[in-house]
């Protein structure tokens, strides 16, 4: 019905994650009639993110330098290892504030339904840094979903193998949380997890 | 938090319509994890459209040719002109599938407080089209807002002054509705616009 690039456009906004045929429509409208400035400049930083952007050679992350920030700082902790699935659990984890360790991104979860094994999650580099490093501790904050448990329970196993101490961080009710309107399987976990006082 | 082209790729994603810091990063890390291919075709089709897309010689709607498909369309009624505020109202429009005359798209409506006047919206291209052609009836399908009515009511005005049939297309209950629902204002309008059976 729009004109051919209009429609281009349309389709190509639909790879967008939520973004269906009438909010794809909404966008490049207000795109093109309102703010084409604003158009330019994302496409433009498309383009520079989708060629410039790798993976950390240390912890898999995301990154345009052959090593992240958070990996070549040397303020921080070499002795401690965090496994998070994503670069956005990083920064929620950063945004919390404690933690001064570095961080190994598995960039997903093993799921071998999907073809996602070992190698897919990097698991080589890490057993490769286990082997190489002096870590202390291997913290384990893969989320707590069946495939983030499996991936916690692999990566485990791994480490125990190779002498090096993993923990697994803390589920059960969240600060704040009322008992009332938490689900009935992080209340059974917070139960058996239960510690002395 | 994030390397400078992935935060730079966030900022560029809020110009979209509706897109937060939180969906922005969102798709920024899918893009950037699982869909650069699709990242790519965005960044050109952006480019594209910016670079390409104009405006209608005669309507003044969005398309990257001098004059659009619809104008440009021997089988559509010359005689009939329906003024509408956005090329997604004329979409809409020809949805519904029995208007065969022509467009013409404002691009917005008066609002004197934000400076847009009669030039903004392309009035004087539509007086210009009211003298030269044989326009038997205008139609007029603003939105039934405030502003809406006001830019209805400027062009019937125009219209008028040059001796063109000029008419308002129909508000009131919409087919499907149930009254019990609608609001006081349509009902009223409703009301006062009743026809005689």
């Amino acid at each position: 019905m729009f004109s051919p690039l209009i429609d281009e456009l349309m389709s190509a906004l639909r790879c967008l994650p939520g973004v269906g045929p009438k909010s794809a429509q909404r966008m490049a409208l207000q795109l093109l009639e309102r703010d084409r400035e604003g158009a330019g400049r994302l496409a433009t930083a498309l383009s520079n993110a989708v060629e410039g952007v790798g993976r950390c050679r240390l912890c898999r992350t995301l990154t345009e330098q052959d090593i992240c920030g958070t990996c070549s700082n040397s303020k921080r902790d070499d002795s401690l290892l965090c496994v998070v699935e994503t670069p956005a659990d990083v920064l929620a984890i950063e945004s919390a504030g404690t933690y001064q360790g570095k961080y190994f991104v598995l960039m997903g979860h093993l799921s071998p339904i999907d073809g996602i094994g070992p190698a897919e999650i990097g698991i080589d580099v890490l057993a490769q840094r286990l082997r190489e490093e002096g870590i202390g501790e291997l913290i384990l904050a893969t989320n707590p979903t069946v495939e983030g448990e499996a991936t916690a329970h692999y990566i485990a196993e791994l480490a125990r193998g190779q002498g090096v101490k993993v923990s697994r961080i803390a589920h059960g009710v969240p600060l704040g949380g009322e008992l009332e309107y938490i689900d009935g399987g992080t209340l059974a976990h917070a139960f058996s997890s239960r510690r002395a006082l």
